[in-house]
């Protein structure tokens, strides 16, 4: 395993800059112009501070993980489009626990900020064992591990797992897919239960229950030969019941489960950063401890009990996908209006009426761009699941299900492949709205 | 005035610490247990930084506004509940422009650092002559301001007016308000006219169209009264197209108008750090420089015309209001599939389902506090000024009307005039729910 004293290989006095623009031909939280990849989760943080870290990052040794990272310093906070801040870093200050940097971050156009920052940005105590932590990911035996769907979740679990040195082995329904994981070192398996038989951890990420179903319990399913004691961590979003089910069927074949639906998106998976929202017994937990850590930036443990993960991740999308769809319908309306949709993105991003997905989703609007980074029809099943498991209940949920028809809707009208912003092209479409155009 | 140089009140050397928790019988993101004050608007920063600005704000001379103003501060973002941050701040460094902190601040409780942070903490180029501009706030000729309305956001208008020393007039239709608000040396008006005859700037903080009409064109209304180029502040919600009219009406009668809906609540509006969504000429601006600096945090400059500030606001409001009741929604089904509320609000104020709202008011839920800081009638009202707006355009909003149907049924309920959060007890007594009870 690679090993290495980090704070050995930086000196004192070394400078480093960054600059950071939020860009306005991108989704705006994201900050980029390509020159700086600042990661976007929960932690809120401020551009200026974003800029400080990126420039702290000049100076820590190729190949490392961001500073970012390390400090759990992940989202952006909502910053006016055009907002550019240059930052400059100095190592000031090494030891065997920490690496202390002083910064000089200036908001360029003076958008948030009143000039000039400075500060001595971030002695975190630990830094150093962390840093180890992370680059001895994986260290000590390696487990053998199976990825069962190599989607853009999946295959970002596989290549995070290839990346952290795991045997990793891969079974997907699209040979082609699974010849480009190979090439990059995995072990393709005929069959899930191929896969099943040598792995001690098997992560499914397939589409839905149904294939859930298909590669655990059907023909060649994974199930039938796994050893006892074998982990699967059941990643596709599941209803809470069927994840419920699922845990007591595999326990009865003396295999452990845990219930992890993830968020997060393809980018997050790619670099081994998803969320996971997990719940199981501590054995298996024990057992994945390597794995989360390869694939995952955040592991929630929310119980011992398969189904009180989904739970989590079902209301999670109930709130994700009424959001959007808000955020379609006020966006719309306020074009109709004749309010200024930037304006409109600007002063709302920072008022009450803002929500995380109306600051990641209405920039895909303002720039005219569907791409898909999430699509419609993920909404149309995740909400469907949301809706299934509460008729069970009995449980009324006009919000969601009139959030649900909008999301169908779009998909009538063509969109259902497009991005999930496209619920504004229902209100566009009806009311003969001009929306903005795509930007070159 | 008041007028000193902050920086030669400044000793270096001088320490000063906070401490902050994030307290669980409050709402999580405002911070708390009554030791330091930390505002909360737009911009967001982490805990850590909290505790360090309010251990800098110790270091500065009695009667200051707080560091967090200063600095647009303001927003502290989902944080634990719980977790607690003690800071230490010394002086470092004071010269004409600036003022120099090095700050240590521990996350005690390890919630979301990892251990000590060490910073400088934020030398502002500008920030002595930001104080200065704060404390001069005011200066020069004092305007007589008027204050129709003196209800939760009017009464918080004339508290801050009279703190700035302004020449304050005040009208409500209860004499016993009116008498409180002139024993803090605000100048009684018999009527709206009376007062409009001795004013250059009039608020108008009544609770909706119909009074503002009434206020000013009714019987002993303002207008009547007030000289050619006098201003009226508009800051009643109103509908963009009743807003417009007005100041077409008061442009007839030689009156500047700024279409002016403010958000914030009570608290900020008492502590003259509203926001304000503002339209209007800028000769009117100019007149109402020092009232807004008086007034009011952040004032957005939305356009020349009236109808513009009330159009951001009507988005803003119909956004807000969707989230407040898709945040009861979700909270409600995730009681009802049994998983745990606060694991909910924690993992949730995290991802990618988190909303401005949802942060605020799903505390109010856990601890089964319904004391109403903005109560269910004002989305019975507001979003059925959005509601009616559309219908003009016939233009269909499906979320905000099933929103606005969930606050009716909460009024209906019996909860018309508790915490707008009281919509998750339409889902709880819809299906015989319990909810956190409230804590001693």
């Amino acid at each position: 395993m690679q090993r290495m004293d980090l704070a050995a290989q930086i000196r004192p006095g070394a400078t480093g800059t960054a600059e950071l623009v939020v860009d306005e031909s991108h989704t705006a939280p994201r900050v980029g112009s390509g020159r700086v990849h600042v990661l976007a989760t929960p932690v809120m943080i401020n551009l200026i501070e974003a800029a400080a870290l990126a420039a702290c990052e000049k100076l820590l040794p190729e190949g490392h993980q961001s500073l970012g990272t390390l400090l759990n310093v992940r989202h952006v906070a909502a910053t006016p489009v055009g907002m550019r801040v240059r930052a400059m870093a100095e190592v000031i200050g090494v030891d065997g626990r920490s690496i202390r940097f002083r910064v000089e971050a200036r908001d360029e156009n003076e958008l948030i900020g009143d000039g000039t920052h400075e500060r001595v940005v971030v002695n975190v105590a630990k830094f150093d064992a962390r840093v180890q932590k992370k680059l001895s990911r994986g260290g000590g035996a390696m487990t053998a591990v199976g990825v069962i769907g190599l989607g853009s979740m999946g295959g970002g679990v596989a290549q995070s797992l290839l990346r952290a040195k795991f045997e990793t082995h891969v079974v997907d329904v699209r040979a082609e897919v699974v010849k480009t994981f190979v090439e990059q070192g995995a072990k393709a398996a005929a069959t899930p239960a191929a896969l099943g038989a040598v792995c001690e951890v098997v992560v499914v990420l397939v589409v839905n229950a149904e294939q859930t179903e298909k590669v655990l319990f059907g023909e060649h399913g994974a199930t039938a030969a796994m050893k006892k004691g074998a982990v699967v961590v059941s990643s596709a979003t599941l209803a809470p019941d069927v994840a419920e089910q699922l845990g007591a069927r595999l326990a009865e074949r003396g295999l452990l489960m845990i219930d992890a639906p993830v968020s997060g998106g393809a980018a997050k998976a790619a670099s081994g950063e998803m969320t996971i929202m997990a719940s199981g017994a501590p054995e298996a937990f024990a057992k994945c401890e390597n794995v989360f850590k390869a694939i995952a930036a955040k592991v929630y443990r929310l119980g011992e009990r398969a189904g009180q993960g989904s739970k989590v991740k079902m209301i999670n999308q109930l709130l994700a996908g009424v959001h959007i769809a808000a955020a379609c319908e006020a966006m719309a309306l306020g074009i109709r209006a004749g309010a200024d949709p930037k304006t409109l993105y600007e002063v709302i991003s920072n008022s009450a009426g803002s929500s995380w997905m109306f600051q990641n989703r209405v920039p895909h609007i303002l720039a005219g761009d569907y791409t898909p980074l999430s699509a419609v029809n993920i909404f149309v099943k995740d909400l469907g699941i949301v809706l299934d498991t509460a008729r069970k209940f009995a449980f009324p949920l006009p919000l969601t299900a009139a959030a649900h028809q909008l999301y169908l809707a779009a998909a009538a009208q063509g969109h259902g492949l497009e991005d999930d912003a496209s619920v504004v092209k229902v209100y566009a479409e009806l009311a003969g709205l001009e929306l903005p155009k795509r930007t070159a």
